[in-house]
């Protein structure tokens, strides 16, 4: 569904490769609506975000989504602001009071509560890996884990717990309702750092792992994801 | 205005020593609703929440506030509950729809993007400070600091820049509009964070400087302070 710039409808995804700008593209390929993929790469060398970002919104951060005029920052946002503008009348746009708080209340709970705790234990995990003489490197490994058993484990599994349980009670493969929300979408994130740095496993969690796999081998997100890796020139494995 | 529990009008505030909580607190001071405040304290020595807390909402977190038979989690939608549903005509509850949608957007940022590089910061510190070996306290401060300038610093220095410049170009003393706003209540605890951790000082943020001064002398916030400090046990220095 992507555009040329010159051919844009006024909608505009600043994409920043490896960041969580991911499920934004993911998205816009699910409602189908034309857009404009604006491709901003990282420093190979430090990993920083092109600062061409920061012309877009002062923070500098991915993902912006610019319509016309209009500039809207920070991804729960960006998918409220496009489901309820594009969305239609899709099972995106969940059709009680009751599934449309939930919603809301995963928009919230994700960025604000999972995210972090994912992100801190992505944090701890790139220390024990970083480059360091040999006799450091215990020690390393030893504050890392510190750091993850006072912070981060506890409260990771916590919320793994919760998660599982709300998706197996709702029964049908999604978080909230019968089809793909706005929760699904920006769960995709801090679930998939879940899988390779929280203990997310299929033994452990059947039903998120299930979700998973399952959201991933939709035509949008198959699309998106070939998309992205035309621009991907920075890896991050996850 | 907190009442006991006998005489609750069924609004719970479901508060943790020592957390996030404390802001919902100073809402509901300035709001002038009836409620019940009820106290959840953390374990001296892992200085974990009290596990009843899970009783109210499976994540075990605080606030919490219920409001009858409704459950509401996430800081940022209590606050957004809250108002709109006892704000009345207050300057709370802003009249334009574009201030509204600015709270809104504050309400998010705060939580999504301000408040995770703040606890690194604050976590990174506690990793400086913890008890352990002399000769480990170099390696740990050298591994903290460097945690610090990968991660946290500069979007810390970045995001501080950025709201010292909302805050000065709006030019009222408060985030949003001409009064105090959603946005205000959200972002004190980041920005006290800040304060004793990110170098937000006088002379560097005198606009953030100011602000935390002003919403911290406010009558309902000096009552909430006065409230909190008959239930705390545990101390933080903030």
């Amino acid at each position: 569904m992507a555009q040329t710039e010159s051919e844009s409808s006024g909608l505009v995804l600043h994409w920043l490769e490896n960041s969580r700008s991911h499920r934004i593209l993911w998205l816009l390929e699910e409602i189908k609506v034309p857009y404009t993929l604006k491709v901003y790469k990282r420093n190979p060398k430090t990993f920083l975000a092109d600062p061409a970002l920061r012309q877009v919104h002062p923070l500098g951060k991915s993902p912006v989504l610019t319509d016309g005029d209009k500039v809207i920052a920070e991804s729960a946002l960006i998918i409220e602001y496009l489901i309820s503008k594009y969305g239609g009348t899709s099972c995106l746009v969940p059709k009680t009071t009751e599934d449309q708080e939930t919603v809301k209340y995963y928009l919230h709970y994700t960025e604000a509560s999972l995210h972090p705790d994912m992100l801190l234990l992505f944090i701890t995990n790139s220390v024990r890996h970083a480059p360091m003489p040999f006799f450091i490197r215990p020690i390393a490994r030893k504050i890392a884990n510190s750091m993850d058993s006072a912070f981060a484990a506890p409260d990771a599994t916590k919320q793994l717990d919760y998660l599982e349980s709300n998706l197996e009670q709702n029964g049908t493969g999604y978080f909230v309702g019968d089809g793909l929300t706005g929760a699904d979408i920006i769960l995709i994130f801090p679930l998939q750092l879940a899988r390779s740095r929280a203990g997310l496993t299929k033994e452990a969690y059947p039903h998120l792992w299930k979700w998973l796999e399952d959201m991933q081998s939709r035509d949008a997100y198959v699309r998106a994801d070939k998309k992205a890796a035309e621009h991907v020139s920075v890896g991050i494995k996850l």
